[in-house]
């Protein structure tokens, strides 16, 4: 970035201050763009997008200080994928384009107001990779992909430990155990466009497993990856993502994590996937498949420890990154 | 439990608030019953007992307060279990029936109290599920037990990271490092019953593990496990267990985890069980074997980060309840 | 408590464990009472109300965990008041009456609930202590207290860093911002029946402070409290108070205490009271005044440190119980 | 700011979204310039800097991530100061002007950079707030002023546990421990200049003290803080400022606050300043006098808790820039 | 101690590693000297004594981890004490003699050995410094200075939340909560030599009061301290302490401190003093009696934030020494 | 080691009572010296020396205090080796030789001090064990150790995310991130003598990489182990290290384990080993190769919890310890 014509030095300085601690807090160090005209302008592959509403929640509240927490963790060692062998961001140009509105206590305002900065991003096939907030964010900001791409022609690999298909949550339709349901019934992605990974614990109840079947939906959950080891899981998840969506988004709740990879959540359930696996899960989609879209969810800083979840959450996002940058050089190739 | 008839109206709504972080704190909402006149009128199948006694732990405190934050927990999402596909409170009968008297600094008196307690519970042939406190309350807990079923009929599947079969620690017989030694000598569970899985580090010496192999005690080590993989020896465990008495107890010290997964607990071990494991492990031996008692260990809050370890616990005793829910299922089948 | 008659052996030994860190987690080990008629049947002077609400808060989220966290706090070395040399419940009879349901992401249900749980006690002529839960929980609750005892004859004393007479937040009237204002459009308490004292900060604007005072409130800021002393404005206060209204509602909202007090809170902002103070004058309130309704809010345990906020929140309840019971005492002399 | 026409509509929401825990995390949500000639084009009134160097700390580390902290907090609830009765912007333009450069384990570059960042905005007569890092970086700030303002023309009001004024630490005459006499050597601000307020402690050793003495130094010791009253010695303290430089340079170690006030620090000294007195002293002292630079150094978030400390930093930079926009108001006036 | 020739050259530069958070962690960077005969043979003013017992509490528990965690403090900046104008090791000859043996689980023989490792340093006419451990550990301390003074010639005075009188709690005489009793009803220090500072909350009861009123006790309530200021009360409690017996033993329990100040302890009681008070009053009572025995108790680190409360106790040390060698100076002046 | 009769009575007291959390905290309980003569009358197999030094990190500082933190849990359950059948120290006798004078802010010194103690404990052909500290440490303590053993005669094994063969580090050639590479550039120890274990992440980058295959180095990624499976690549690791060189060094970075397991360091990157992957792989190491020096750096108390990092770091340690008894008996058997 360091000879970006479109910044100016002292910019540049600032953005690469974060390497000592110092600088604007801005996602990975990547320019942050404020207005849509801007993204006309920079025109990047990857678009960072806050979505910083928390209170769908159904246990412990927080994950409104989430994007504030990973962009705070600007610290970067490098950029040099190890495993990959590439400069992410010689081969991807990615940006911070701020965060959407999300005003004190509605969530409706919130919602309308993610879907739209999503959809700035989106309809410029930019890729939005959205950094939540609780899973509630995925409603609107999956819509607005799949307004872009069309409805039916994005997959979706959730990993979870719950399966958010709830039809109502206390009344609530848009709560943050209810948007796969929302996004099956609108149509914008269909049930059999699913892949579910890391369900396990207590919820949804019979009936909702039932539903999710008659939608074609598919799901492993840790039972399964305890059994037949996580490669082995991965590797079909893979599969059914190719096979069925041109386009993939992909939705991350930390807590897919088990609760000592990520503490700082709203729902841990023990018995989770290590960090280790499901780093590579990312990377390995974002590789294989053509991502439009992702994002990161139930990051709630108040209950993490020494920063395991935001950091986790930050890399979760490099991974993609690395794996989009690697699937662009090898096309390329 | 919404229409049971014994609750009031009032007592049903309070227990159901644990739902929306209100109400009640009784272990996973359940009635809380006080007296044992109560459990005749209820009759349930399994009875949860707090047993708040830290006093003879030798290195970290603060087990007392485990009861306490189990229950505090009490949030619950939902009931289904989702592997074994049941409601587990459809199936089983379940009541929290508060804590044994453990007066402060005389563990003599608390072990006691625990006995009593306890054996309120089994003599009924309720299942006993024990919330420590320190591992000494196994003495007391699993000998109440054995007075029902008989002296040598209950065979305890023991998750440690220490054997707990020391003689004397500090002129203490009743240490939280000697429980299994007693239940032995005094012939409640001679040591042929005895399965013991996680034993790890640098203690008990080795003229202990010669007693113990004299015994006929079994244990597999983490290095044991480490070599053959969990499922293995977890298939071992309960086979043996099958073999040795017709009736279960399940002692689990949350220390068998490793500290990244129940860091607040008193004597931590690196390089145990992950919760995805123990979690199985204890499912597992529920619905294969005819548990008749189980406890829960040295969950030390203070220690404790962002409840990891109390979440395991409460998990922990969900999935016993989940596995001998399965097997009443399966047995009624 | 201990021979009350209404209690069962069984049900009086569990309140009581909470000396020795067990049994049921009641405030102060009271007895849990849950449907309306046990208040018939027992007809206390006072009665904990639980609101479990959170949603409304402008920063930091959590305090939903107050209630449970003050009642898990339930120890009790005493009840013996030093400086006021009485046993507190033997001049007083205290009971818990359980939590109103407040349901996810619903404010409008949860206040609705709020206050016809709070009307339960107060048209009983029971004082209700309620304990938050967020700020815009006083709205229903004190007008709970009104309905009772007459729109224009209560008076508050409010405890605060902020003066909570927004007219609206973010599209939000019963913001945690607000609660004060909709009192007094409502005329449940006219604006100059309060009294606020520990205002400081940047909020709210000058045009709510010019309409405060067209209200005929009156308040003491911190700025005031640091030149005069605390003493000559709890004078002040108290005074104030007697000439306002017959009956009296305090409403501490826990964030009048310096962060260094109370860390568990949504919107610390420092340079605040004591605890020693606020302590003193919650209880010299109660005695000199006839007060007919308390809240207690905006304990945040996510935020806490070694439960500072929860044990001040906690005590903050027992010196107006102790301030109470000297009244009746000395009343009844 | 809304209007501004120097943002773009997507700046300024983005700004704005501190209100609602997102946007860019600038200090104070100003508007962050990050070149010298934007300076030129802004013209504020006060500039932030961040000094995120802590290599000199005698004790805990961790003041390298102070100024993100600080700057992380971003959330406010409103700017209009209660007791000044004036909205703070107003008044006063304010902008954030990002980081100087502190390379990793270099000191000697840090501080050059240090001084020549603060130089920029002092020497166009734009008064530059620097939040540290360490003490250390008091010495190339105030010598930046003192360049513009000329040496000896700057008085020092320093807030503190330390005196600040050892010669040299282990070999390191740039430590944090020796700011002060660096600057009374360089003859940027000579001794005289000095009145320091809040030592305590056991030292520096008495020869240093004598040093002091020699220089013309005036210290207030917590000892006669608490004999005399804070009103009083900071009556004394302004009127030593007013009579000693026509411009001030105010320092602030927030050890100088006791560490129930402010843990989050490298050296905490039990027996400190409330945050209520501080935050008043530093008002009172921008609205007394001319003040051109001053600094809030020693913030350690890593060992905060519940953001305390980052709390009253970020607010005793508002309550400087309050007492600054007073003064301005009212030389206005 | 640099030059010291009783120590060798590595171990007088492993002391002096405390500075740069290294060497052994003794007391102060102290001399530990462990065999009595070492006494003898250096004969120092002062010997700090460990005494890890923490079994009688009852509340939250972990003082046994108290004396490690104030000699793992270590760091010290220096040893000038600023008020009182002097090194203190200069006219102090200050050892640490290592801890007492303290058995699990056996407070019986802990206290046994407590005042047996005292008395080997009391009966040398060498001031004890005891760092517990809970404050049951001041029963067998006091007891062992007054074998060596003479029953009835030492006074004791006592800061405190609460008055420590109880007869007996569950049973146990030797709990935290009586020790003074025991001290009165031996004869070691008659009640009419006591003078107890900082009683508050809600225990013990009325018929204690009562009973300590018979012994003629004196106690400054947090009350009278608030009502009369904290300078008056001190004032009366030296002339009170100076009146009641030739020599002084200073018995500090850490939860006299307010919990801001001092959260790291087992029983904890918002409204106590601010650390500023209590380490005037004791160097004051330091400087002004002679003083041949000390204890500072309840520090449990488990609890403890930022080390807010292991720093106050080691000042609190410091600040009696500090005192002590006024008074050495003074005298020889 | 209580009937050593180098040890005086109260010395080996002292010592002992780590077991009840007191006296002396010396790594593992073992004597501490602290001059080289005495190494001369020990002739110890191993020595603890500790490197508080931490100025070269470029993110989160604190492993200055690392040493201090695992003394201070010198809590020791036993010393018999579960897996092993041995009591280590019946077969190893190991001294703790304090710490190397590091002086603040200047890692120059206290890198040749570092370098100097290390070389007093190798020089003897004692095993030098040092406990950093940051990584920077390693190249002065494997160069003292070379020193003796000849340059080239020495492996690594060295246990990291990163590489740590930086070049230069914003102008530091003995930066935590260099030490490998002077290590090599001065023939101490050729690149070929090296194995590295856990790499990941985005550091160094490629060029590095290069550099280091010139060099001749081997390293195994986070990603090889993941596919493989940690024991197929710690057998080959042993066996490259047993053809690389006659004597072995063992270097573990704590944050070669997963965060989950060690939060406490300064830069943590997800994805790493478990701790009983990492314990079982020193010693396996330990026990295969002559074993002539070992670090574990890059602990950070302030970042850990609950001890985890701590904890893990002694027990490390304790597994090298323990391979290296087991060896030490097999070759005499």
């Amino acid at each position: 970035m360091s000879d970006d014509p479109r910044l100016s030095p002292g910019m540049r300085e600032q953005l690469e201050l974060g390497y000592v601690f110092g600088g604007l807090s801005t996602f990975g160090q990547r320019p942050f763009l404020t207005d849509p005209e801007q993204l006309d302008e920079w025109s990047p592959d990857v678009a960072i997008v806050g979505a910083p509403l928390d209170i769908t929640t159904t246990n412990r509240a927080g994950a409104r200080f989430g994007p504030r927490a990973i962009r705070a963790l600007a610290y970067e060692a490098g950029t040099y994928h190890i495993d990959l062998d590439l400069e992410i961001f010689d081969h991807l140009d990615v940006v911070d384009f701020g965060d959407a509105h999300c005003p004190h206590g509605d969530a409706a305002a919130g919602h309308a107001n993610i879907r739209s900065r999503v959809a700035e991003v989106a309809s410029r096939r930019i890729v939005p990779i959205i950094l939540g907030g609780d899973h509630s964010i995925t409603w609107p900001a999956a819509t607005a992909v799949a307004d872009t791409y069309g409805y039916g022609n994005v997959g979706i690999v959730h990993f979870d430990a719950h399966a958010d298909t709830a039809d109502i949550i206390d009344g609530n339709l848009a709560s943050h155990g209810t948007p796969m349901r929302r996004l099956i019934e609108s149509g914008a992605v269909p049930g059999d466009r699913f892949v579910q990974v890391g369900l396990r614990g207590y919820w949804p109840p019979a009936e909702t497993f039932s539903w999710m079947r008659e939608q074609g939906m598919v799901w492993h959950t840790m039972q399964e990856i305890w059994e037949r080891g996580f490669q082995a899981v991965l590797d079909d998840a893979v599969a059914e993502a190719l096979d069925r969506a041109d386009h993939l988004y992909i939705s991350v709740d930390v807590d897919s994590l088990d609760p000592a990879h990520a503490p700082g959540t709203g729902t841990p359930e023990p018995g989770g996937l290590t960090s280790a696996d499901l780093l590579r899960a990312v990377r390995e989609l974002a590789r294989r498949h053509d991502v439009v879209g992702m994002d990161v969810v139930e990051v709630a800083p108040a209950y993490d420890v020494s920063d395991l979840t935001v950091n986790a959450a930050h890399r979760l996002v490099f991974e993609a990154l690395g794996g989009m940058a690697a699937r662009k050089r090898d096309n390329a190739g």
